[in-house]
């Protein structure tokens, strides 16, 4: 999306070689426009394919998600962080292991707000080593419902999160594709950035 | 706002005296449409004001204050939890005491996205002893901003946060105010669920 793309080169700051900080526009601060046309362009990709809920992780996920089932005139899940392991039997959990955070903790959603008759779009801010997406797969799939794909505002193709997907079946859509961080540089990968004439 | 109240009636569950939960609709499930109406009279209501920017704290307040900072057409900002106090000149942070939580954690802004020129609507799911609010004031005054009021969808107003709020001349806007959740029951205030006629 080009006008994401514009906005994380005007904006984006690079932290380091893995790190690209969005503070100013989507994590911190949000631009509420700029999450309305990403949302509108995430809904109108997944539209044929009769999504009953999008599915997002707190915190940074939620205002792409939100946008993304407000044009998609579906409800939202938050799926929560615990700390640990909560032995209840209205909640499924799945441990995560974020190698950015260096943390561990129980992804958590209550069992009734997802049943066999969903059709789950997960929609996140940004797709790296895919931990989190992969984990709320898991959580989706012990709730017997099915997943129509991840959405990302920005993947970073120099990880492994999209090939992880793609081993499971999984179409990740990705609004932007950042190919490298490296000396400092923001690097998009050409398909996106410079669509062939 | 009926539509908040009637879903209330209908979905929310008292899990005791202190506690509503309205994890169906609005904490983990969220309602987009009702979110998008709540962002809507919140906007209607300061719409003559003139805020700049909206405020709110990760992470149940960010789907209504989304909707409200689109409404105002104005950006959002989430202040962020840290579990520590962070030496940084570029950050703005205030402890905080969650009574409901029992945990104490530094609510932070990145100080440069918001200075004396902002005019700001800080936005919240609930408002109960207002520890949350009251920090996110001391934030934003140490930014040096000044504040319109607070919104939140739902107010208990047997706890102290609307007096904590008037002691320091700051208006609360509640959707829906709940008198009592005594014996397992959920007792609105008069004026707002049942109007004078």
């Amino acid at each position: 999306m080009d006008q994401l793309i514009d906005r994380i080169k005007s904006d984006g700051y690079v932290e380091n070689d893995e790190i690209l900080k969005v503070d100013s526009f989507i994590n911190h601060q949000v631009d509420v426009n700029l999450m309305l046309a990403a949302g509108k362009d995430i809904a109108n990709h997944f539209k044929d394919q009769g999504i009953t809920k999008v599915v997002t992780i707190e915190s940074s996920g939620i205002s792409p998600a939100l946008m993304s089932a407000m044009a998609l005139d579906v409800p939202m899940i938050v799926l929560k962080k615990q700390p640990s392991k909560i032995l209840n039997k209205d909640l499924l959990q799945t441990e995560i292991t974020s190698f950015t955070k260096e943390i561990n903790y129980e992804l958590t959603i209550k069992n009734h707000l997802i049943n066999e008759n969903d059709h789950v779009l997960i929609v996140d801010d940004f797709m790296a080593n895919g931990e989190t997406a992969t984990g709320a797969l898991r959580l989706i799939r012990a709730a017997h419902a099915t997943v129509a794909g991840v959405a990302v505002l920005i993947e970073k193709t120099f990880q492994n999160g999209s090939s992880k997907l793609k081993e499971q079946g999984i179409e990740l859509y990705s609004l932007a594709k950042i190919k490298s961080l490296k000396n400092g540089k923001i690097e998009f990968e050409r398909s996106v950035s410079n669509p062939p004439l």
